[in-house]
């Protein structure tokens, strides 16, 4: 199989992102995580995922340092998969993933799970690109300037 | 070939959301469009990509109206692919990606290419996770409610 070609050295930060993070079942493994799954077994679970995938995208999220193997909680010779800082950090990521299917991926009435804060158990904000000061801008005013 | 497993019908919209978009070229194919890219052979000579993956990329992107086929605008006999407004609306994951890639992905001394607002030509404003209020909330202050 030739070597999938990556954008390891790229310039831009969001190729290196998608090389990352861009797959569908390790942003939706990343997902489990936030929602507290932490063993090979619930991912199994909860993904319908063949387990040869699963370990080959847990390889992967641990090698670029986004999930760390810790043994398990409960002392069991089990282990379990946590978030590290690195992929805590793609929580916005997950939140504006989640608002962008919310608002074009479902009809009306069409339920769906919700994402709320936990004090208020209200959803949260809208996830809206700004500038330094505040203000929403529209893709139109932002511009990529590339490295000279 | 087995079909791909789909998320068609979750009802979480992070996984309708990775259906759609959370794909590698997908993503790259978007970003571009953000760039100002519209055109069959521009995508091609930017990302370096087989024209039949193009192809079937772009194909995909338009069956989701993230991206459509216009006339070019030059009167030619070329067209063009331009977001939507469900494309646009993709700019806060694009933007997430980017800043996610610029704080993990890259050396100190490393240079990659910045997004600027266009008035101001300074850097926009950190995406993160907050409130309805606007207070910022870590990971473990939210929480995922699933459809009863």
């Amino acid at each position: 199989m030739p070597k999938r070609l990556t954008h390891e050295g790229a310039e831009c930060p969001v190729a290196r992102a998608v090389d990352v993070i861009g797959d569908r079942w390790s942003l939706l493994i990343v997902r489990d995580a936030f929602d507290g799954i932490s063993r090979f077994s619930e991912f199994q679970r909860n993904l319908g995922l063949a387990k040869n995938i699963l370990s080959s995208r847990l390889r992967e999220l641990v090698a670029h340092e986004i999930l760390e193997v810790l043994p398990a909680a409960d002392g069991s010779a089990y282990h379990e998969y946590a978030l590290t800082q690195k992929g805590r950090d793609l929580f916005a990521i997950l939140v504006s993933l989640r608002q962008w299917g919310e608002g074009h991926l479902f009809d009306e009435a069409e339920p769906h799970s919700v994402l709320l804060d936990v004090k208020t158990k209200r959803p949260l904000r809208k996830l809206e690109v700004a500038d330094a000061a505040g203000r929403i801008l529209e893709p139109s005013e932002a511009f990529v300037r590339k490295v000279d």
